[in-house]
């Protein structure tokens, strides 16, 4: 089975919203081994719409249209699908009950404009919207499904959730290939060394698709197998990922959905560890990437965020002479970064960084870029030095990276040679 | 003029990357009063491609693709688009020039399939790529222009910068149909008082466009107006603008690309003040952004994320009593964080935030959601209370948001009543 895509609205087309929708159905669509052919942006105007909407049909079994449903004028997806399937526009006395209670709820009177969001096309089977007001629909035509939802990320995926995979996954069960994907993510390797270590691919895959998916925090490796038989097909996955663990497991922080920051507060709070976070360069951002996730409080103590000399010294206990001598970036003050963060806060873990993200800050011997990660705990203290590139931005990203990276290695007594 | 966007790639597809190239081509586009008709993403399967060539070069007078012309057997691109042309592929002495450089600057050998990448399809005027070894075509035929790009946004954006949009914009001179659009950047206000508070948008525009554009952080108001001559049409979007400032002026706190952050830090910058910031919540998150614009070490003094209730007392010296009868999360708290941060780092603003973002935390006083901002200078400390969502990271940039408006308004003497 095939799947198209069709996102409609100006906004996306002249780069204001970035379509993050399209992403967030393929991937889900790929997981539910159908196969996304093509997507397809187009703005509010009802011929691109109707054309889109045509050769959507025309090429795929199902074709998944968001945005353009909302109740001003500007919003001409529902007279599109209406003029799409020849069908007129009929008034839902449930999805009327649906935006009368909805309102009712927050105390605010019903307009006409929101009545005429129960005006719906008369061929379509209604998917109701618990978070706001415009219903989506589901169309069956021509052994084809047509599904069209709105274009506000939460209404979407809350129908696709409750309603449209569900149904989709029906349709697919007398299908009979079955497609499965695992990504396993991997930093601090360049793409080329991990390629060299996984060896002949051909042998380790016979058959499956590995793609390389580089990033500056990483690289990706997806892999793909497909089949006739889904037990079969989940085995000989699971069997390729065990073989590129055994082959560069070190590298390998977490797979699919999971993030470096994650799986680092998994650790620490499975060895029942608390850790505080020292950062200058960075600015928060390791501390900010450790407490989004929900229950970082049972491990994350404080976070200080020295950017200033005189804050170094006054709440973390960096010499001042350390300062005068090697400077704010340099190993011997990243080292008493982390042991005074660990002092202060009684954790047991000390983290640390400090660098230059530019563009500006820079000296002869240490370009933009140069960043130093320090580490401590009860048994040690150490520290790495890393050399980014000239993005402040990306330069920020990738520093937090390291040193969650670092962190993670520690935890894991994993060595940090090649 | 239009165009179409065409991006390459399984990747975009199965939603693993997020087609921000087409987001940032389109916003180029339209500010070069090109109208982006079409964003078109198919897989690295040739029939897929080659239809989205016929399809876009039909309906358009540009078409940009990018995408699929990096060295392995995935990338497919070139041979497509010599099957489109009917051209074949031929050596490039000037591209293998470019790669061989390349290469020995950064003392590596060339593989052959490096060498490769300088054949290129007989009918291209080749974009030289000074970040990367595939270079980009420029196809004229049938008065229409066919570009082909690399995906690394990197090397597409300084293909886009350096050779083709100063190409398109020679194409456009005798084009007589000019567009220009502005952003109006507006937060702490809902879109339904927005839309109340500028009253007659008839007569307000004149023709004009205005189109709102709420997300979670605010709402963003973009005037389009379009005319045969430019100075008349920049003219008409000026006065557009000043009569949405004089009647919602205190809401709005920048234009198009300007940040929040951004906007903050210059203000700071020009009054010659210095903030730090004490953040339980965000948990580093404030001071993450303040800190990601270079310069800011000049205006920002120091962070403390004071996760637990120890380090609030410790470093903060809010006082253990104000904890236990009001809780970490109360106006009394998080003035007092305001004023201690502001009293240890010697700055001439504390900014301090407190709340409980979810999904775990709530009490039957103070549900998922609550949150408080806290400020103190030298002449006051005040604290202002927020009720969000129920969606951590959602929350956690919606009270970076509200803290970041509060100073912009204190810095600007703007009361906080509607």
């Amino acid at each position: 089975m095939t799947a198209e895509i069709v996102s409609i609205g100006d906004e996306l087309l002249i780069g204001q919203v970035i379509n993050t929708n399209a992403s967030w159905i393929g991937e889900k669509l790929t997981e539910a081994s159908i196969t996304v052919r093509r997507v397809t942006i187009v703005g509010d105007n009802d011929s691109n719409i109707l054309e889109a909407f045509r050769s959507a049909f025309s090429h795929n079994d199902i074709i998944i249209v968001t945005g353009g449903l909302g109740p001003t004028h500007d919003d001409i997806t529902r007279d599109c699908v209406a003029t799409f399937f020849d069908t007129s526009l009929v008034l839902n006395i449930l999805v009327l009950n649906d935006i009368k209670e909805r309102f009712a709820r927050f105390n605010r009177p019903v307009t006409k404009l929101n009545e005429d969001q129960a005006l719906v096309p008369e061929c379509a089977q209604i998917i109701r919207n618990m978070n706001g007001t415009a219903p989506g629909y589901w169309i069956n035509k021509e052994n084809k499904v047509f599904i069209v939802m709105p274009g506000v990320p939460r209404e979407m995926k809350a129908m696709m959730e409750d309603f449209v995979l569900p149904g989709l996954k029906e349709l697919k069960r007398d299908d009979t290939h079955y497609l499965k994907q695992a990504n396993i993510l991997t930093t601090g390797i360049p793409e080329s060394t991990l390629f060299e270590k996984l060896g002949n691919l051909d042998e380790l895959l016979e058959g499956a698709k590995l793609a390389f998916l580089p990033n500056y925090l990483g690289v990706r490796l997806r892999i793909t197998v497909s089949g006739q038989e889904e037990n079969e097909v989940a085995d000989r996955l699971n069997e390729i990922e065990q073989k590129i663990r055994s082959r560069v497991g070190r590298y390998i922080y977490g797979k699919d959905a999971e993030t470096l920051s994650g799986v680092v507060g998994r650790l620490l709070k499975e060895r029942n560890l608390r850790i505080s976070v020292a950062e200058s360069c960075t600015g928060g951002n390791i501390a900010n990437e450790i407490t989004n996730h929900s229950g970082s409080s049972d491990y994350f103590e404080r976070g200080v965020v020295a950017y200033s000399n005189a804050a170094k010294v006054e709440i973390l206990n960096v010499d001042e002479d350390t300062l005068l001598e090697y400077g704010a970036v340099s190993k011997q003050t990243v080292e008493e970064m982390a042991r005074g963060i660990r002092a202060i806060s009684g954790s047991d873990i000390g983290l640390a960084i400090s660098g230059i993200l530019g563009p500006t800050g820079a000296t002869n011997e240490k370009p933009v870029g140069t960043v130093y990660v320090g580490y401590a705990d009860s048994g040690q203290v150490f520290s790495k030095e890393f050399h980014f590139g000239d993005d402040r931005l990306v330069n920020k990203q990738r520093a937090t990276q390291a040193a969650l990276e670092l962190l993670r290695r520690a935890l894991l007594g994993i060595s940090f040679e090649p």
